[in-house]
């Protein structure tokens, strides 16, 4: 898909594709540091829950890579700190917080006298498992959710919740990708997604890569499309899913859903399991993260917004499983009630 | 107000506060012809439907003006060749029709024999009087808007409907003055409002200068705000209201309406009877103006979307009737049905 890669290990060095410099340069940043790494996921250099997942797993090996020489016990003291680091970077996305726990669990089941070169090697093959299977769930997602798209569509996402957002292929985008690849005409509108853009810079660039029909709209513009008829659908990614079905998603997303109920048209959500969040009861235990002013009072260098103004950007919101119509994983489709639908599937383990 | 005139006549020129420059720099424009205002409406130098129409009487005025010379002839083949120009600056706000026709009244009611200065004159005031009796209509909107109002409440706003938008004052902002000056507290939440910012760079730089408390948000966090209890109501402007109650207002104010409507919240329309169509059976009838893709591709010079993506940019929405709990004018506070509450208003003139 589109012939780039959103992170990869190459030489020593966690590589990311520098999301922030996109559509108007592809270049890749190398991080030869957890520090880097960190900064790199609390910069949006790479972001999308599960891309951010991928991106701390990969931290984490890039620790126990960089104490090789410094034997076993310095190995498991740098992917313990770097696991600890990683966890600080962003509070919404629950897949950076399952990825470091399977990297904890990687290094504690581990036989003891493994030695120092053999652990690391074993982090990295772990970091690098996660990535692969994520890609693998974006491809069953994909199959599953294309069922639900009719053959002739126009679909509203949100935001970016693509093969950038991912290891690869992307959630709702791969649910686009597998619809277009099973023969379906899609046209996709794409929330430019404020303040951030990611729709207009992340999503345009990416579809239009695979030469998939895509139309950056301003947010503000989505409800008309509904009401004039030219949108058939919505489906977005997320940032973490509670145990009702409430569903964490970039700001905006509950706009999405709100208009989507109001206009008689589906609300898909397509996350991999690694977005549940079991022990959250509802959204209302979810943290949302809130950014700094600069990203709503400036772009490009241009300023938007009186220096004395107050500004609130909250980087998410949550969605009312009411107003889902159905979650799409890689292990099936959750109906409501999700309460019972998103156990059975955690249930359901292969 | 804020101490700034949006539009005024001065040494024989128009003279307008350059609003695609706020907040960064408070610039006067000078225009020395019907070109000049013509091409200063078109590129949202002075952009709002009443300062539309006040600028475009003002444009009349000026092409009288720089015809004097010439004699009564010449002056009335400017001022009808001036108002065809102006006519076909922006297709949407119908309050500069409503202004050009009353500036086509002035002249035609003027006697033959008038002289050519005196026609001038004649028109230059009738344009004044345009901006002076928006000015006392927003005040007279604001007395009455004022009183829907809570005495402590959360107030959204989308665009600039402000002092900015109009003669002075404002409509929607005229409302949130009016209710500041009663005492009542009053907190903003400003939409950005995607793509020309005109919440960002203007709403909060107007309310600002005022000392009333403004927060911009991202247009897509307006959803969540409202889910959290933290907006009363809202209220807008209009560009346009058929006689039905259907309003045309910018870009994502439907999405606004329907946001109200399903989380119980009022949602008013402040404008001034100069913005109803009664010639408009429906919102149907009402054209939309679609403007270039440059507005949402590139903000201070930063590319934001691929070249090769399309894009939508609609500049105005429409707002069904049914989600408008009350429309707030010079004449009186509308409530549905509108058919018999408008008419009635506009039987009522003063």
């Amino acid at each position: 898909m589109g012939g780039f890669d959103t992170i990869d290990w190459r030489n020593g060095k966690v590589v990311m594709l520098d999301q922030r410099r996109l559509p108007v340069a592809e270049t890749y940043m190398e991080c030869e540091s957890v520090a880097e790494v960190a900064d790199a996921i609390r910069t949006m250099v790479i972001r999308g829950a599960p891309a951010i997942g991928c991106a701390a797993a990969l931290g984490v090996a890039l620790a126990a890579h960089g104490a090789r020489a410094a034997g076993r016990d310095a190995v498991r003291r740098a992917a313990v700190d770097a696991a600890r680091e990683l966890a600080e970077t962003r509070p919404t996305a629950v897949n950076l917080f399952w990825a470091l726990e399977r990297m904890k669990t990687a290094l504690e089941s581990a036989a003891p006298q493994t030695a120092a070169a053999d652990l690391a090697a074993r982090l990295l093959e772990e970091a690098l498992r996660i990535r692969d299977e994520d890609i693998a769930a974006n491809r069953r997602m994909g199959q599953l959710g294309a069922g639900l798209l009719p053959a002739t569509c126009a679909v509203l996402t949100h935001c970016n919740a693509g093969a950038l957002a991912t290891g690869g292929y992307g959630t709702a985008l791969g649910v686009i990708r597998a619809a277009v690849e099973q023969g379906k005409t899609v046209t996709v509108f794409a929330d430019e997604t404020r303040p951030l853009l990611q729709g207009a810079r992340l999503t345009a660039w990416e579809l239009g890569r695979d030469g998939i029909d895509v139309t950056v709209i301003p947010d503000g513009a989505a409800a008309t499309l509904m009401r004039q008829g030219r949108i058939d659908l919505a489906v977005v990614g997320a940032d973490r899913i509670a145990r009702n079905g409430d569903v964490a998603n970039k700001i905006g997303t509950y706009s999405v859903a709100v208009l989507c109920a109001s206009h008689g048209l589906p609300f898909y959500v397509a996350a991999p399991t690694s977005t549940l969040d079991l022990a959250a009861a509802s959204g209302e235990q979810i943290p949302i993260e809130e950014r700094g002013r600069d990203e709503v009072t400036t772009v490009g260098g241009a300023l938007l917004v009186p220096p004395e103004a107050r500004v609130l950007n909250p980087a998410f919101d949550v969605t009312p499983a009411r107003l889902v119509t159905a979650i799409i994983t890689e292990r099936g489709v959750a109906r409501p009630p999700y309460g019972e639908s998103l156990a059975a599937l955690c249930r359901n383990v292969p």
